[in-house]
């Protein structure tokens, strides 16, 4: 459905009508000039030959520094959909099954899916918060279970993961001897602090996922990392071999100035979504939607008893709003998913044309 | 053992040795500053935002003109090697096996091996000037052979398949219904007339697998493509999309730039490559090794009777000359790999060497 609602979309515009997009996760924020130059000097530089599968030492380093692990920790991925499905890939060999907590992106089910991995999925809601019960979870477990993977900053409810919460997986996932994969990419332009999974991990048993594209508006760079134990990094690292071999030195380089640059950037780019988020909150307050405060970029994710948000998506598409219906997160049919990824002024305008058509 | 040798060069580098690298694929020549420029106008136009996982438009056009096809036939992969990992990876679920004549490039085997597909390997010999055997083949196919993987030019012999042995191969694959997969990335730039799948192929029943890295000399930029039926592509794009999601737009625009000039880049390329293989089958006959005489860059195979091949590479790497011993590509512990990716003087001086250390 989040295709379908894009394609439609796209053809929408190019019948000449004017849309406002909110359906996607794509900021509308340009990669920083510092970071396209740093690419065009390490090009200039012949930085462009085959390279290391497991990345360039001096991004490893300054990674490893920045999160308190050693370099041989860290491996560079092309884009962090790369390194969940890597993970993913070797973890799973021989099938088992992976539990998921929704809302979810559904990227994670549709990696599973192709890999002949089974997914349990483990309802959270709006009315409690949003909270994963740690009974339930104990309860889906089995002794075909390989990973829980959580997003932490989560997409689509731009929720952050309370200490106790996360507490009570780690303990679960510890006790049962089963890793948890956690898809961090929202984490380090959050509006409120947000604890990591290394912060439980001296070892790296478990993962975490991290990349670019969110804190320094460079989607379509394709660039992430893994952070985890050694072995499976060099098992990543093989697998990168026969496959992507490496992420280009200059992309590198370019992801490098940005991690550089990061205080001044990440500043720069959560206070505008802090404002934009705001800014939404207080529009769609006004209409009686229920929703969660957004504690992190992008997105807010409101719901209207009664809705049928597949039916509304498509009408509101007609009004010249994208937006993404609940059921593309999991079984949310009465949500909706709003991407603040476009100006304050269109942000506004698409709102008001929101709340209009739920009168 | 290849990546053995490189560590060792790599160590006594790092240790001050002066070495002369003939053992890996990656040209010596610079990406031709075209094309770095066209990568650079598009980061600055802002072209670094998700993007189909097709690949873009006017490049999928473009290649499919060169390639005599339709557009829908046309994927861009992050590099030739993904575009063999993801069709392996699509066409051998559920197990089976594929065909591999010898000498080869480890990738294929390393590619099958992770994803639980058996490999029969068909061993060509120098003395019958490399000729896969129909009959030989024919009889290595079972009903659970799902593909036949060809490199033509072959690396490490640098050897074009003749039309005759090709014939003779798609004649097999298509009365036994498997599928031939062709990677023909030193085909634009070799010295004879390359026949190539799509010839036999109107249909686009088999994959021709190719990429940008050998003619442009930008193996680190990491950007190839496959041309196959519809189905397949439109399976490989899936694949894409919960993986390396898309190649950077403005790396697809750079190849772009490429196959735009590629008439004089290509040429240029093939004409110093030529040379270097003139001069290298001229020294190398003194020494009475047999070879066959490179048709294509980058590489001559040599054979010594009663080599040990692992032994002398790791001798003649103190001897400041790397090349990859015969193992690394099959069962020719006689034969040794050059390759013609340093500056002409470099080559002719290891080339002594290698004279010298066969006496």
């Amino acid at each position: 459905m989040l295709y379908e609602i894009n394609e439609k979309a796209l053809k929408l515009e190019s019948e000449g009508k004017k849309i406002i997009r909110l359906n996607l996760g794509d900021p509308d924020l340009e990669t920083p000039p510092e970071i396209v130059e740093a690419a065009y000097q390490a090009m200039k530089a012949g930085k462009t030959k085959y390279s290391s599968s497991y990345g360039e030492n001096k991004l490893r380093y300054k990674l490893a520094e920045i999160h308190g692990v050693k370099p041989e920790n860290v491996v560079i991925t092309p884009g962090s959909k790369w390194g969940v499905f890597a993970t993913m890939y070797l973890m799973s060999k021989g099938g088992g099954n992976v539990i998921i907590p929704t809302p979810y992106w559904t990227a994670y089910e549709l990696i599973a899916k192709s890999l002949g991995v089974k997914v349990k999925l483990l309802k959270t809601e709006l009315e409690n918060d949003w909270k994963v019960d740690p009974e339930k979870l104990e309860a889906l477990v089995d002794k075909d279970t390989k990973m829980i993977i959580i997003n932490n900053p989560n997409n689509p409810t731009s929720k952050v993961m309370d200490a106790e919460t996360l507490d009570g997986i780690v303990e679960i996932a510890n006790r049962k001897r089963i890793t948890i994969l956690s898809d961090e990419v929202y984490g380090t332009i959050a509006f409120t602090k947000t604890k990591s999974i290394l912060e439980y991990d001296e070892g790296c048993k478990h993962v975490l996922s991290n990349g670019f594209s969110k804190t320094f508006s460079m989607t379509g760079w394709r660039i992430g990392y893994i952070i985890t134990n050694k072995l499976l990094i060099d098992n990543i690292t093989k697998l990168n071999q026969i496959t992507i071999n490496n992420v280009p030195v200059f992309i590198q380089e370019a992801a490098l100035k940005g991690l550089e640059l990061r205080k001044q950037l990440a500043t720069a780019i959560e206070k505008k979504y802090k404002e934009r988020a705001d800014m939404a909150c207080k529009i769609l307050s006004t209409d009686g939607l229920s929703f969660t405060k957004p504690e992190a970029p992008f997105y807010v994710f409101p719901k209207r008893a009664g809705l049928d948000s597949e039916k509304f998506t498509l009408e509101l598409l007609d009004k010249g709003v994208a937006v993404a219906p609940g059921t593309a997160f999991g079984d949310y049919r009465e949500h909706f998913r709003i991407s603040l990824t476009v100006p304050r002024d269109q942000i506004k305008q698409a709102l008001n044309i929101i709340c209009e058509a739920l009168k």
